[in-house]
């Protein structure tokens, strides 16, 4: 595995059950535009099947399988997902079974239990029933032009237990006219070997029938456990975006992906679409409103960041030393970071990065990364706001004039009488007065706003927009607060960090303070002066060429 | 490996280096003191070798390598970390060989390139010179009593490009007198069976000498990679808490003393230490001030936690359908979540776990259940803050009566005049005045605060002191603000996440709202309400007693 094989795996295809049973992700959620939205882009980078629901347990997958068959997928086939009928009932009159029917997909997944010891426990009915029930659902819907995938619930604890029941299950399904008998490790607990083994010896009772794949993460191997299934005969992998998932998640598909194509040469999707895979994992995550892992592999923001000094000195000499791949082949970027750890050296390589144009000489360079050193001690943090980084830099050179300054302000916030009972329904009022210099001109403006900080910032705005024509075209795209010292609560240093957009760039800046209106507020300063020193005069050429 | 093997791997030493590769990670920063907190308790948990620190690069390991010295480890051997002398230079002479013999430990670890072109390239010397660097440093070491591990960089990816030369840096090791040679994946990027055969050719080369593996995780199978690395015949393990390290992270030894223990029968520490590994990554992760992942294989807090209703009521009937390992044995526990996807069930069960000893009817359990999406979808979010949510079942019964209510309040903000500039440096006075009722009495209070949120708790506090003894002692211990639609920026609605100690128990409340301060108090009065509830009046008792 460690090249492509001479004769690397045919047709693995790749199923996503992101929006089934990635949602059992602990504090995950997705309205069904999400859903929509995350379908379409699965489809765009190239995954062969895109499961989008349980329509027998929730309207809202109903709503999702109606929507869908409005505007379907331009290449992927859609799958609905539910589970063989009911002991001792009949296929034909099954609810569950009608559910995934009327959801009108050309694929239809179906879990049934692979264990003889869940078969008695939980689903309190007979082996023999078990098996009735599988191959009539199956059968049920292959008879209704239905793809089917079985999918053998518990297959490898199952197989530990008693294989010769469990592969029964699969011929049950198989025989029954299932395309696709995916083998699920429920549990996430089974090992590479255990995996190996059980696809091995379903492949050889089933003869020609697909095997898929699908493993969770409780014992941190199931990227491993999915490759090494595909090596012992799997063409169908189930995984999902990120890795998301109920308990410690489902094999990670971005991960399964790029070690496909780039470590097992087995094409999946094209580089293109391989080249896309950060900007999906990112999309999937703002979507969900999650925050992406930056460790993720492949395509978190640190997968090719580099911190100490020794390998940022390599990567100098010769790109590469210290990256598996190239990043740029799933749209990732190598990155050096400055911190505490840092020296000169990463600060100067930073700078160039970034493209500031700044040249500083070493004296400069050293007093910089001692000022950033000192600064983070005091709760900034500057690895992933690029652009207070920047500002740091140019406010250390002897010339340079911020574009504006707040000289003080004054909030004012209450909650009215009548408005007690703390139910949230924003019986509030925030007003900010501020006195902003630009240049020699002082002007003095006041507004109301959703909380302390919005206030403060509509304020602010107001008065600068005289003077940068454009700026109302940055926005904050995302706003985060954590405390530094968490032992120290409400009364402990904060952190802010903004991302900012003007519609083209995307910019990120950080405050800390004991206060978090002074620490939002140190943020949002530097994410209006960063664009006003790069941008602004872009802006107002292009506004009073566009107006 | 599905099973423990009849005759198990022997005397596997679990080596951690979470203090100095860990902290490649980008946003990770120990103190010396959080370092020696780290390393007590890696000798606690029964980790055979703790890696402290990189003497020869920065003044921050050295004193953590002085202190260690006045106050030694019980059990684990201390490892200080260094490279290989220079190329042309002499051991004797080496500056950095001079710092890793001052730190004083018992073992040292000496990092050195085991790939051609890395030799070639990086350091920019022959291959021969990189042979006499090996030998010399390593001899230097082990000639003054230091038991040698010499860690072989870019270990597996030399042994692809040139098998040859690669074994013959581990064999200038070990003949120099390495007690242990560890293999590094440094990339990252190797897959398990390039590490297997890799183990396996470096056991053939070296006859006796033992053999360690060090792998990273950019390609999602670190931990997968160091088990097969043990299989294949390895007997150190490299690896670091909660996977943290440069880019996507070292190997997680968390993971991996779980699955060496609980599923390859390889016995590395006692039960009773192995049931520490849920509190010592959740105690690592606080000193770090890093978010614990909750996806984190038998640690995370969503580790063992079931939302689909299928998976819940599978439980129900028989225990451990779902879980691949008793949580207990590595300190974690089942829990049932609460969410929009849940019904009735998971609300009762959720309840009477919580030991809410609140009976609802089946009519109340499901108004309760829509209650939760309801507030969900406004922003609340119950999964993590079941306080909050043991009080919204409160709420919901007739006659519930709220110990207090705030009636209406008023914050005033300012920075004053001078303090311009925006350095941080807190020239900012805000203040809170507060109506608050308890049962039929009112009382108005004022309190200054470090920022508007601050400035009302205080204000909030005064006036329930009297009321309710105790409440002195409850403390905010985390504060979490979130965005909730992010492309809102500073006006969308904000999630406030607290947790909160008495200094004997922890409970976690929500509050949600388009302002920061509004959504705050609502987390503020929840965890205020639920320690009066529940415990205010042990407080007084105890407080009585006590004063």
């Amino acid at each position: 595995m460690s090249e492509p094989a001479a004769t690397p795996p045919r047709g693995v295809r790749l199923y996503d059950t992101t929006l089934r049973d990635g949602l059992g992700m602990e504090g995950l959620s997705l309205s069904v535009e999400d859903k929509l939205a995350i379908a379409r882009r699965l489809d765009e980078i190239g995954v062969d099947y895109v499961e989008g629901g349980y329509p027998g347990s929730n309207p809202k997958d109903a709503e999702f399988f109606a929507r869908m068959r409005e505007a379907p997928l331009r290449r992927a086939r859609l799958a609905a997902f539910g589970s063989t009928r009911r002991p001792g009932g009949d296929a034909a009159g099954d609810p569950a079974l009608r559910a995934v029917l009327d959801a009108g997909t050309p694929v239809v997944t179906l879990v049934g239990k692979s264990s003889a010891r869940q078969v008695r426990e939980v689903l309190e009915t007979s082996e023999e029933e078990n098996l009735a029930m599988i191959a009539d659902s199956v059968r049920h819907l292959a008879e209704r032009g239905r793809e089917v995938v079985f999918d053998a619930e518990h297959f490898f604890d199952g197989f530990a237990e008693d294989p010769r029941y469990a592969l029964a299950t699969l011929r049950a399904a198989a025989g029954a006219g299932a395309a696709t008998v995916a083998l699920c490790d429920t549990n996430g607990g089974s090992l590479p070997d255990a995996v190996e083994r059980g696809v091995r010896e379903a492949a050889r009772a089933l003869g020609g029938a697909a095997i898929g794949i699908h493993v969770h993460n409780d014992a941190d191997l199931a990227v491993a456990n999915t490759l090494l299934a595909v090596r012992a005969g799997a063409t169908q992998v189930q995984a999902c975006l990120n890795g998301w998932g109920e308990r410690c998640g489902n094999a990670n598909i971005i991960s399964v992906i790029a070690n496909l194509q780039l470590k097992l040469g087995v094409e999946v999707v094209s580089a293109e679409q391989l080249a896309r895979l950060t900007e999906t994992a990112h999309f999937a995550s703002e979507l969900a409103n999650l925050a992406p892992n930056p460790q993720q592999p492949y395509v978190g923001a640190s997968a090719f960041a580099h911190k100490a000094g020794l390998h940022a000195a390599a990567i100098a000499k010769a790109a590469g030393s210290y990256a598996h791949v190239d990043p740029a082949a799933v749209g990732n970027a190598e990155r050096v970071l400055v911190s505490e750890l840092s020296g000169r050296r990463n600060v100067v390589a930073l700078l160039a990065e970034q493209g500031a144009g700044i040249a500083l000489s070493d004296a400069e360079a050293g007093a910089l990364a001692a000022d950033v050193k000192d600064r983070e001690a005091r709760g900034f943090q500057y690895e992933s706001a690029e652009a207070s980084f920047e500002l740091l830099a140019r406010r250390s050179l002897a010339g340079y004039a911020p574009p504006f300054g707040l000289e003080d302000f004054l909030i004012v916030e209450r909650r009215r009488p009548g408005a007690a009972g703390g139910n949230g329904d924003g019986g509030m009022q925030a007003e900010a007065m501020v006195k902003v210099r630009v240049g020699e001109a002082l002007s003095q403006t006041a507004a109301d706003g959703n909380g302390p900080v919005s206030a403060l910032d509509a304020a602010v705005r107001a008065a600068l927009a005289g003077s940068f024509p454009g700026l109302d075209r940055v926005r904050l795209t995302d706003y985060k607060v954590r405390i530094i010292n968490p032992d120290g609560g409400a009364d402990a240093a904060v952190r802010v960090l903004i991302e900012s957009s003007d519609g083209v760039r995307l910019w990120r800046t950080v405050g800390a303070s004991t206060d978090i209106v002074e620490a939002s507020w140190l943020a949002l300063q530097d994410a209006y002066e960063y664009w006003i020193m790069r941008w602004s005069e872009d802006a107002a050429e292009t506004g009073s060429a566009a107006s």
